[in-house]
């Protein structure tokens, strides 16, 4: 089978992206996106999905992948955060049925065919769907830094490192308070990779001959 | 790029192998080797060359993938194991210089060309080494549970799920003792895949595709 034909069609599939900050979860979501003829959702693109259909636009932006706020108020305590990192959102509905509904929300979207989706525990909302792909990828502190430097070119490398971890302890909280997996454990996904080895464009080959020996049928 | 042409010659490469018990990292190990024509190394093999080599021929049985005794002793306590289990081997060196003679010679037989080695927290020991690529597989537990039992059909499946329990908790405590990494978080190694979702062929497909993606010079 020569799977690198870009001519072949890709099989429907729905791929969920986990990543640390930095890793460059973002960006190889829209490049499969691009290379498979997928539909691409992240955050932004959510919440303009959600405002489309007629719902509250700040819908996804609310609950910004961070656990009940008693949760976050215990480990912001714990971490010596200082409470505006603490989650007061002002929505009239609670966590959990935010969580909810941004869920349903989400399965909503991959019932009209393939899909990437970055974040929002994905994986663990779209479980019992054997077309999902669930991606975990990550790198070295280092190169993360480089990434969000990359972004914003003020920021200092220290700054860039404590934001890196706390944007990684918010997204695991939520992950290990809404799901039954460890957010980061390699048996939590399908497939893991470290992006700082291998071009993006690299990766998305990788994942395709993925993709493509999985469904075969 | 064709990279599914088999007759490609495969880089140089130092692959190593963690894996959760039953996931069948062995069995991939193995396929690798053969498909890519590299050496392959497991604890029995290695036992074997360090044999050959003149060295002490229980060499990689003593330690085998248990931390020192004290921190086994302190979790096979806690966890209310019986006293077997705890490393008792009779050898006259120490637990850690032991381990350092174990990495000398894994890193001694590294250097003769490119090679599989499963377990050994072979990626710490050959971390400084570029051509290192580390795996590491796993699976949901009802699968490794079928895979146990396929070898030791006797088994009960309780008795195989004690089992797997037991061996993940001693490689994690030997990998988290002896190396600054966590075993089974994503981030340790640069590739992990489920391996309860595709076929080993292809999987093997798939760890080709990365290596020639990634020593492409």
């Amino acid at each position: 089978m020569n799977t690198n034909d870009p001519k072949i069609k890709m099989p429907h599939a729905l791929i969920t992206i986990g990543r640390q900050f930095g890793s460059g979860g973002r960006e190889l979501g829209k490049k499969l996106a691009d290379a498979f003829g997928y539909k691409y959702y992240d955050k932004e693109l959510l919440s303009e999905a959600a405002k489309k259909a007629g719902m509250d636009p700040g819908f996804f932006e609310k609950n910004d992948e961070r656990a009940p706020s008693f949760i976050n108020g215990i480990f912001s305590f714990a971490l010596g955060l200082t409470p505006n990192n603490i989650y007061t959102g002002s929505t009239s509905i609670s966590d959990d049925s935010l969580y909810r509904a941004q869920s349903d929300f989400i399965q909503s979207l991959a019932e009209q065919g393939p899909c990437v989706i970055v974040g929002r525990s994905a994986d663990y909302v779209l479980r019992d769907n054997p077309r999902t792909v669930n991606l975990f990828v990550h790198a070295p502190m280092d190169n993360c830094i480089d990434r969000i430097i990359s972004r914003e070119p003020n920021l200092s490398r220290d700054k860039a490192k404590a934001r890196a971890e706390k944007v990684n302890r918010l997204r695991s909280n939520y992950y290990n308070f809404y799901t039954d997996k460890t957010w980061g454990a390699a048996n939590s996904y399908h497939l893991s990779l470290d992006t700082s080895l291998l071009s993006m464009d690299d990766i998305t080959e990788i994942v395709r001959e993925y993709i493509l020996r999985r469904f075969k049928d």
